[in-house]
C-alpha cells in the first residue's frame, strides 16, 4: 500500500482547504464549513449535538438515539460487557443477543456513560495560580488547582463528573462537566462474525463489510433515562458528496508534539510497546487453542491486542516516512526561527524546545522503572490494579483532596468506586498468564538482578508467583448468578471501608504484594512527576503559547478523548493507483465469504441472504477527521440526523496521529441502511426499529422477532 | 545499561590500537598483534590453528581437541542433535549425556563439521569474467563462474566442499576449500540447566556461570577421524591481561555496509524481524504449557527465537544511537568527499552510494513479496522446505551446473543432501504451530486479497491449511528408533530418484503446494536478484575498491560465517560506573541459583557441590571482537592451546555487528578450568579427560563415573 503524507497544515496555523480538525464544541469553526459546504452550524445546533452525544468511559463514543436512554455504539465497544454477560453455555458473543422485551435488557457490569452538559475555560485561573512557578511546586500547585475547581464543579454530586482538561498542550484549560450514567444495559448486538467480519486481517482496511453496532440502554432510578436531546434516524440514504459530521471522543493525536518528543515515540515508545504486544498475542492467540472456554475469555483481550498492534504499526510507519518528518521538522524549525527573531517572544519562548528535549533524554533512563515499577507493564492483573487501588486509597482519602494523587482526588471518586466495585468476572486462567507474561517482561526488561524484581520475585519463578498469586487473592471471588460468572467483591468493599488497619491486617496475597511495592512505584512516579513531566508540561505550554501568538487561536487541539466535532463527506480515495469506491454494498458481505473464520458468516445472515436487498449500502468512508477513540461515534447530516456509525478508520488513517492527509486518511463507518436492513430483516429487531424509526415496523411487538 | 559506541576506526583505515578485527587467515596482522602484545604469529601458527579449527555447517564453531577427532563445541551448538536424539522417555537436554564407552557415542542425525584446508584468491578471475555486465548479465555471469570454480575445486568428491566466498562486500572473492565431517557422534553434553544457567534473563550478560560445552567426535568410515592438526589443552590458567586468540565462523557483520543499508536494516528489516519473532516467542512459550513433550520438542525453537530477539534488539539499539550513526555518517561522507575529489576515483566510484541507495527504495516494495512467497516467512516448515527442494531439485538438476539457481550446484550438493536425507525428527504439533503462524502473517502481511495468499489460502484457515498438509504428507513418517523418533525418509529419496516424472505424479500434498507456488516464487527471486541485488552487488565492488583505494589493504571483510582470527586479552570493563571483573568462580554459579528455572541446578551439581573447587575460574570475558556464529570457537593462548570455549558475547557485543568498542564489547567465554573441574568431579568423564589431557586421570576407565 502506498502511504502518502502530505499534510496540509503542519503547524499551528488552521488548514485552508481540508475537512481537517478534531474541533472543541467551544472552538468550532463554523464560518468554514460554510464557506466549503454552505452549511453554518448555529449554536443552538452545536448544543444539540454535544448533548446527543455519549461519551464511554471505557475508551469509545456513542450517542443517544431515542428520547428513552436508546444508545448505539459499535460491537467492538460493547464486546466488554458482551463478554462479562456471556457464560460458557450462553455465548452472547458467538450468538448475537437481542432483549426482546424491556425486562431482558441486562445490565453490563462495569459500564458508564457520560453526557457532556457543560465546557467552562478555566485557563486564567490555572495559569495565574502557577505563574512563575516550576518543578515541585508547579506540579503540586497546578494539580491542587485542577482538584479543587473539579470538586467544586461536581458538588458532591455522584451524578456528575468533572474533569480539568488539558488542551493545546497546556495552552488552555476547560473544565468539562458531565452526566454520568452508571446503569447501562445490553439491548441488542448481532454475533461477533459479521461485527467484525473480516477480523485482523480486514481490520483497518476497505472496502469493508462489518455490521459493527450495538444498543445499549441508560437506566436511571431502574428505569431508561428520559433523554431532552438525541439524534433522529435520517429518512434520507446518505450519498457520495454528501457532508457529513462526526461528534466523538478521539483519544489522543501527537500532532503538535514537538520533534524530541516525536523522536521518542518512534525510537523508542512504539517499538518496545509492539515487541510487548506481539509476544503476547502469540501468548494469547496459542491459549485460545487451551478450549472453547479459554476462547471465549480471552477473546476480548486478543482483540484489542491485535486492534492496538496494527493501529500502532501504521502510526509508527508514519513517523519512520522520511518526506513527512521532514516536514515536521522543517514546521518546528519555522516556528521556531519566527520566535527568535523576536525579541520578546524569545525571552518568554526560546528554550521551551530544547527543555523539552532534555526531559525526553531524562526519560530514556527512566521509562523502564516507571513502566514496571508504577506502570501496568510488569505486574499486569486487573487483581493487581485492585489490590493497588485499595492500598492507594487507604493512603490518599484521609489527605486533604488537593494532595492526594490525581486519580484519587474527591471529584473522580464516584468513576473510581464504580471501577473498583465492578463485578465484572476476572477469569484466573487469563489472569496467571497476563500476569506471568508481565513478570517475566520485567524481569527481562529490568535485569534479573534488579532489586525491584529480586524483591517481586523472591525465588519464586513468575509462573508460580503468578499462579500463588492470582489463586490466593479473594479480590475476585467468582460466582454464578444466571449462567454469567460474576465477581463476588464483598472482600473489596470490606477492604476499602476499613481503611489503613484493614489493608494492614490483610493476609490476601495481592494487598501483601501492593503494600509491598507501593513504596517504590510512589518514588519513581514522583521522580518522573516532579522532573520530567512537570518540564515538559511547563514548556509544552510555553510552545502551545508561542503557536497562538504566531499563528492565532483558530486552531483544535490535539485529541485528549473530550469530545470534538468534525466536518467532512462521503468520498472515495486513490489507492495503489486504483480509485477506492466509498460505499459497499450488502451483497459484498456475501461475496468475501469464504466460511472460515474471520470471513464466516454466522447462519443468522446466510439464511437470511435471500431476503435481504442486496444493493443496500454496507460501510462508506468519509474524509472526516478522526482516531481511535471516535469507534462508536454517529455519522450525522446537517439535520443533526443519523445517517451512518463510525466504526473505524482506513489504513492511511493511522498516520492521523500526527497530520490529517485529506487525499487518503479516511473514517470508516456502518451505513445507517444497512443497521436498518438487518434489523428488520436478518434480527427482526423489531423493539430497536421502532424505537429508532417511529411507526417504521407494521409488525406487533408481541412477535416481534421472525428470526429469533 | 549505559552503552558506548565510540568506534576506534569506522572507516576502512586499520585500526591503531583497539583489539578490533575478525582477521581472515591469509590477511592476519601479526605485525600488529607483535607490537601490541609481543608474540608474531608465524604462517606454521596460524596453519595448525586453521586446521585445528572446525565450522559447524548450522551455524556454529568448534575445534579438534584430540588425535582421534573429538571435538568441543557449545551445548548450545549442539542442541539439535542432543534435541534429536532425545525421546519422551531418555532427555538428554534435562539429563545430559556421556558416552561412557565408544560404542556409546551415538550419532547425530543432521550435524556436518567442515575444516578448512586451503584458501585461494579468484578475485581477478572474477572481476575478469563480469566485466562491463550489469543487471542480469552480470548476475549470471556471476553466478556461473562461481560455480565452475567451485565445481573444479571439490572435483566431484563428497569429501570435500569448495565455495567462493565474498569478502569486503565483493572488494574480494577467496575460494575456500573445506574438508567434509559428516558423521558426528555425541560424547558428552552437560544437563541444559548448567550449560544456560542463568536462562534468557542472563543471556548476553556477565557475570556469568554457565558450563556451555558439549564433546563430540568425528568419524570417518565407521571409525573415530585421525587429525594431524588438534589443539592441545593448556595446563596453564589463563589469567587477568594475557594475550588470547579466538579462531572461529563469526556470522554476520554489517560494519561496511552504506548508510542506506543501515538505515533499511534500523527502520524496516529488524522492526519487522522483531514483531514476528516476538509473536512466535509467545505461541511457543504458551505452547510449551500444553504439557512436558510439547515444552521437550520446542525447547530448541525457543531457545532461538529467544537468542535471536535480544541479539536483534541490541543491534537495533545500535543503530538507534544518535551519536553512533551520526559518526557512521561521517565516515561515509568523508570517504565519499575524498572520491569526489579524485577525478579517476570519481568517474569509477562517484554514484555507487546512490545506486544502492535506489536499489535499497527499490526493495522496500517488494520485501513483502519476497519474504512470503520465496522466502521462509509465510510457508515456515520444514516439511515444506524439504517438498521445495525436492520440487526445485527435479527442475535445476537436469540443467548445466551453471545455469541451476546456485544452492544447487554441483559443488553444494552433497551438502543439500545431506539435510534433505536428515532423519532428525519433524513433530507434527510443532510444525503445524509454525506453519499455521507463518500462514497467517502471510495474510496478515500481504493482504487477504494478495492473488499469492487467495492461492495458498483457497478458503481454508490457517489453522487448518497447516493441519492437513502436515498430517497429510509423508516427507517424514516419524518411527522410533531405540527410543527416540526419527524420520523415515524413504519418501523423500525417491521422489529426488524420480526427479520430475515422480514430483508430477506425486499426490503428496506439501509437494503439490511447493509446485504449486513454485513459478510465483522464482519470479519475485528473479525479480529481486536481477533488479536489485545485482546492483548493490555490483556497487557495493565499488565502494570497497574505493576503500582499498583510500585506506589501503589492511583491512579485515566484515564477518561471512567463514573462519577468522581475532585476538585480544581477558580485561573487564565499565558498565553503569561500576569495574565488572573478568573472571568469575564456580562457587559463584552456586551463590546465583535459586531452585526455579532458569536458575536452578541440575541434581548432579547440587551433590557435587562441596567436591568442586570453589575458586575455580568459571567464565570470562576478553576484548577479542567476535559476533554471533563465533559460538563454540576456541580460545587459545599463544602456544595455540586451548583456554576457554567462546558461547556468548555480552550486551555490549551486539553493537558489534556495526562496530567494535574496545571499551565494553567483550567475548564471554567458559573458562578451560572449569571444563576440566567439572569433567572431573561432577560428571566423572574421564574417558574425555584423559583425551584431552592425558595422564591426568588417575581412574581406570572401567569405573570411570562416580557420579552416574
Amino acid at each position: 500500500m502506498k502511504r502518502l503524507f502530505l499534510i496540509a497544515a503542519l503547524v499551528g496555523a488552521a488548514p485552508a482547504l481540508a475537512d481537517e480538525g478534531m474541533w472543541t464544541y467551544n472552538n468550532f469553526p463554523s464560518a468554514k464549513v460554510k464557506e466549503k459546504f454552505g452549511f453554518d452550524p448555529s449554536q443552538a445546533w452545536l448544543d444539540k449535538v454535544r448533548l446527543s452525544s455519549a461519551r464511554m468511559a471505557g475508551g469509545c463514543s456513542a450517542s443517544f438515539v431515542s428520547p428513552n436512554g436508546l444508545v448505539m455504539t459499535n460491537h467492538h465497544c460493547a464486546r466488554g460487557c458482551i463478554e462479562q454477560l456471556s457464560g460458557a453455555k450462553k455465548d452472547y458473543i458467538a450468538n448475537g443477543f437481542y432483549a426482546k422485551t424491556a425486562a431482558e435488557e441486562t445490565q453490563c457490569p462495569a459500564m458508564e456513560l457520560n453526557q457532556l452538559v457543560q465546557i467552562t475555560d478555566v485557563t486564567a485561573t490555572l495559569n495565574k495560580a502557577t505563574q512563575g512557578l516550576t518543578g515541585k511546586a508547579y506540579n503540586d500547585t497546578l494539580k491542587a488547582k485542577m482538584s479543587e475547581l473539579e470538586q467544586t464543579c461536581s458538588a458532591g454530586d455522584a451524578k456528575v463528573r468533572c474533569d480539568v482538561v488539558t488542551l493545546y498542550q497546556g495552552g488552555q484549560y476547560n473544565l468539562y462537566k458531565y452526566r454520568r450514567f452508571q446503569d447501562v444495559r445490553l439491548v441488542m448486538a448481532p454475533e461477533h462474525a459479521i461485527a467484525f467480519f473480516g477480523g485482523d486481517p480486514d481490520n483497518f482496511e476497505f472496502p469493508r463489510y462489518d455490521l459493527d453496532v450495538t444498543f445499549l440502554r441508560v437506566y436511571e432510578d431502574g428505569k431508561p433515562a428520559q433523554m431532552d436531546h438525541y439524534f433522529k434516524w435520517s429518512d434520507k440514504s446518505v450519498k457520495e458528496g454528501d457532508l457529513t459530521f462526526i461528534s466523538g471522543h478521539p483519544g489522543r493525536t501527537s500532532r503538535k508534539l514537538t520533534i524530541a518528543e516525536l523522536e521518542y515515540q518512534r525510537d523508542v515508545a512504539m517499538p518496545k510497546q509492539l515487541f510487548l504486544m506481539s509476544e503476547l498475542r502469540g501468548m494469547v492467540t496459542e491459549f485460545q487453542k487451551r478450549g472453547p472456554e479459554q476462547k471465549r475469555i480471552s477473546n476480548n483481550l486478543l482483540f484489542g491486542v491485535e486492534n492496538g498492534l496494527k493501529a500502532i504499526k501504521g502510526r509508527l510507519e508514519a513517523l519512520q516516512d522520511k518526506t513527512f518528518f521532514a516536514q515536521k521538522v522543517a514546521a518546528e524549525q519555522e516556528l521556531r526561527k519566527k520566535v527568535e527573531s523576536n525579541p520578546e517572544m524569545k525571552k518568554k519562548y526560546g528554550a521551551a524546545w530544547d527543555e523539552i528535549a532534555k526531559a525526553e533524554a531524562q526519560f530514556v533512563h527512566v521509562r523502564k522503572d516507571l513502566a514496571y515499577m508504577e506502570g501496568g507493564s510488569g505486574l499486569s492483573s486487573s487483581l493487581f490494579s485492585i489490590a493497588k487501588t485499595l492500598v492507594r486509597a487507604s493512603e490518599e482519602l484521609p489527605k486533604e483532596n488537593g494532595e492526594r494523587l490525581r486519580e484519587y482526588s474527591q471529584a473522580g471518586l464516584p468513576a473510581l468506586q464504580a471501577n473498583l466495585f465492578s463485578q465484572a468476572p476476572i477469569y484466573p486462567e487469563l489472569e496467571i498468564l497476563r500476569l506471568s507474561f508481565g513478570l517475566t517482561k520485567m524481569r527481562e526488561e529490568l535485569g534479573s538482578n534488579h532489586p525491584f524484581v529480586k524483591k517481586v520475585l523472591g525465588k519464586e519463578s513468575p509462573d508460580k508467583l503468578a499462579a500463588r498469586l492470582v489463586k490466593g487473592t479473594k479480590l475476585c471471588v467468582l460466582k454464578d448468578v444466571k449462567g454469567s460468572k460474576v465477581c463476588d467483591v464483598s472482600v473489596r468493599k470490606s477492604l476499602f471501608d476499613g481503611g489503613k488497619a484493614a489493608i494492614a491486617a490483610s493476609k490476601d496475597p495481592m494487598i501483601q504484594l501492593a503494600l509491598l511495592v507501593d513504596g517504590d512505584a510512589r518514588t519513581i512516579r514522583k521522580h518522573v512527576e516532579e522532573n520530567i513531566d512537570a518540564v515538559i508540561k511547563k514548556n509544552s505550554e510555553l510552545v502551545a503559547q508561542a503557536k497562538f501568538d504566531t499563528y492565532g487561536t483558530n486552531q483544535y487541539p490535539d485529541a485528549t478523548f473530550t469530545l470534538r466535532l468534525s466536518y467532512g463527506s462521503v468520498k472515495g480515495y486513490m489507492e495503489d493507483g486504483k480509485q477506492v469506491a466509498p460505499i459497499t454494498q450488502m451483497a459484498g458481505t456475501f461475496e468475501h465469504a469464504t466460511g472460515e473464520d474471520p470471513f464466516a458468516l454466522p447462519p443468522s445472515w446466510l439464511k437470511s441472504e435471500k431476503l435481504i436487498d442486496g444493493t443496500t449500502a454496507m460501510n462508506m468512508v468519509t474524509t472526516n477527521d478522526i482516531i481511535g477513540g471516535n469507534s462508536g461515534s454517529p455519522v450525522i447530516n446537517k439535520d443533526g440526523e443519523i445517517v451512518g456509525l463510525v466504526f473505524d478508520g482506513n489504513i492511511q488513517s493511522l498516520g492521523g496521529e500526527y497530520g490529517f492527509d485529506e487525499a487518503s486518511n479516511r473514517a470508516v463507518s456502518v451505513h445507517s441502511d444497512a443497521i436498518i436492513e438487518s434489523l428488520k430483516k436478518i434480527y427482526g429487531a423489531t423493539r430497536v426499529l421502532e424505537e429508532l424509526r417511529p411507526g417504521s415496523t407494521h409488525v406487533p411487538p408481541a412477535k416481534a422477532n421472525p428470526a429469533g
